[in-house]
Parts: structure tokens; sequence; C-alpha cells
């Protein structure tokens, strides 16, 4: 198993909504923003978001609170998205499709600049202006400067397959949609995206006011 | 703000990954599973899975692991998954109808049993054996009996609209895919799904893997 360092994983999941609304800010013109502010809008405690803040390495003023600015580039510093991130994206369903309709990508670097597919009706679309193109193409496509990034939107029988190819491709980056536990060799970083989590997290919070409510019966 | 005990998100999150994998060996007829099993799956420390799954009140048995059977309703009872939700779609797009093919809901008795959109071109299209109706007619349908739950898979700009609504017809469980951050009454709650979420892990570790190459550069 491949060792990291421990990972605060509910802050740096939370890094990009904190980078949302700061877009949103920088955008509107507005110069400097109060961890008060953030705690409202993420719905969170106070203490959590200053913990959160701090991971960037920013440091923060009491009452003048944080530069838009300054804390954008920290942001984007923390999760290495302030240089260009080029992807792939295996599989062109309704899921690949969403991700690739999702706009806040480009405001993070994150640029999907290849799709693939195998099926015939999807081969050839134009999806987000991205053409579909035969996954067969990839290995050729990819031969001298793979993407560091793959998206993997497949069936969950089609998915090793997919990261087999792209591992043998050189791509290290694995953010998988596909409900398998892929096999990689070490050097391999998969992120294993589980759509039902936050249906897990939204369940939980029900089970506690039903046993809140039931205790008061 | 909602006062919620303190919960293990990224145990939580994990819960429906060990879930799948429980009922992928349930169906294969398998009776018993270790920790050891289960780490390997999920590709974390033993430690971890023990810990998580302690969280679900099961008492574990060393060198023979687990019940399949009675883990899986363990599991199940922690999520309150026990007995099935139902639960409403709003919006029929690529990533709404993502949702809809997730074949693992039905498993974790999640039933998207009505969907909804204001788009002509979607009402009145079949997406997996629902059939898409138009949002003016949610408040007549749910007059009687809303569902508990609410799936939000419309535009950012539509959101807090469609929030609004839901909150009117009782609906007290909304999982928000829209990348707003909804007001809502505090007997509601809302679980805010940012997809990018994923992505900032995976950046994060791309990021400790080249400050590990710099160091020996």
């Amino acid at each position: 198993m491949r060792q990291d360092r421990i990972l605060n994983i509910p802050a740096i999941r939370r890094m990009p909504t904190y980078l949302h609304k700061l877009l949103k800010m920088q955008a509107d013109g507005k110069i400097r923003v109060s961890s008060t502010e953030l705690a409202e809008y993420m719905n969170i405690e106070l203490i959590v978001v200053r913990k959160d803040i701090s991971l960037t390495g920013i440091s923060g003023q009491r009452r003048v609170g944080y530069d838009v600015n300054e804390l954008i580039r920290y942001i984007k510093n923390y999760l290495g998205w302030n240089t260009p991130i080029e992807a792939v994206l295996i599989g062109a369903g309704s899921l690949g499709t969403a991700l690739l309709g999702y706009n806040d990508f480009e405001h993070y670097g994150f640029c999907i600049s290849h799709v693939f597919d195998s099926s015939p009706e999807k081969i050839g679309k134009n999806i987000y202006g991205r053409t579909v193109r035969d996954i067969s193409e990839m290995p050729e496509c990819f031969r001298d400067n793979p993407p560091e990034i793959a998206v993997i939107c497949v069936s969950n029988t089609a998915a090793q397959e997919v990261a087999d190819k792209l591992v043998s491709l050189g791509i290290k980056y694995i953010w998988n949609f596909a409900n398998v536990s892929l096999q990689v060799p070490p050097h391999v970083v998969v992120q294993r995206e589980v759509i039902a989590g936050g249906l897990a997290m939204l369940s939980v919070k029900r089970k506690q006011d039903q046993e809140v409510f039931n205790q008061f019966q």
C-alpha cells in the first residue's frame, strides 16, 4: 500500500467549495473576506473554517480577514491548481457528459482535453466542445505526451481494462467514478469517487433526527 | 446553524463502499470476511477499517472475522438503510440521468420514485423506467405524501427556487448537487455534493508526489 502523509480529508474536500465562493467574490470585486462569512456560506463552525484555511499556509489577520486574491492563490497552491492540469476522460455517458459540463473545472485549471469511448453511438459526438474519439486511438494519441490525470467514467465491468491501458500509457493519477476497486502499480494514485458517500452522510443525519424524535416519544 | 453530533465524515463516506463489496460477497455466497480483506479492497490501513466498522456497533471476533450478512445488517442499520427510503429527483439532465442509472441505490433501499424537470424537451422522457414530469405538477403530486429526500440536479441559478419549493412541500432532506449554498430553515438538512472534492483529494496527493520528487532533485 502506498504510504501517504496523513491527510485531513474533509478539509481537502471542502477546498473547492471555498474556492468557488472566493472566485465569485473576486468576480464581484470584493477585496476582503472574513472567516465568519466563509463559515456561514459553508454552513460549518468558524473554528473549522479557520483550521481548513490554516492548512494552506496563509496567515490570517484578526479583524481584517483575508485578502480574497491572496486566499485564492494559497488554496490553489495548496491543491497544486496554480498551473493548469490536463486530463483525459474515458466514457462519454451521462456521468462523463456531466463532468464535461462542470463549469468550475476551468477556473481550477483542470482541463479535460481528450474524451474517449468505445461505443459507436458516442464516437464522433461533440460534447461541450470536445469530440469523443475511439478508445482504440488512445495509445497513438498519447504516445509522446500523456496527460497527467485520467477520469474513468465507464461501466464497472470495463473499468479495470481501461485502467490497465491508462497505466501502460504512463498516466499516474486516476479519478475513478466506476464502483470498483482498481488494481494498479504502487506508483499510480487512484481516487475512487463513490457518489453514494454523500447519500450516506445525509442518511446518518436523518438517522440522528429519528433517534432524537424517538427519545421524545 | 444546526448542531449535529460530531460525525466521522470519511468513515461515513466509506460505508457505501464496504456495503457494495459485502453485497457482492453475499451474492457470491461468501459467509465470512476479515478486516484484512476489506482493508485490501478499500486500499486503506487495517486499523482504519476496524475503526470504521466499530462505528456500526458490531462486535468483531479476532481470527474468525465478521459474518457477511450480519455486517451488512449493521452497516445498513447505522445508515438507516434497513427500511426503504423514497426520494424525488429534480433535474433530468446528464447528472440526474447518471444518478437514475446508479445501480447500487436499489440495494441500499434508496428509491428515486419521482423525477421532475421544467424543460419541455425532458418532460415526458422515460429514463431508466421513470417518466420525467413537469415540475409544476410537483405540489399536487406531493400534497398528501411527500418523499423524505429530494435530490437537486438543476443548474446553480435554479437550485434555490427549487429548494424553496421542496421545503414548502414538507421535504426535510436535500441532497444538493448544484454548486450553491442553499438557504433553508433550520429543520431542513442539506448535504451539498461537491464533485470537485474528489479532484481536490487526487490533486493533493499529486502535489505531495511533486514535493517528494523535488526533494531528490
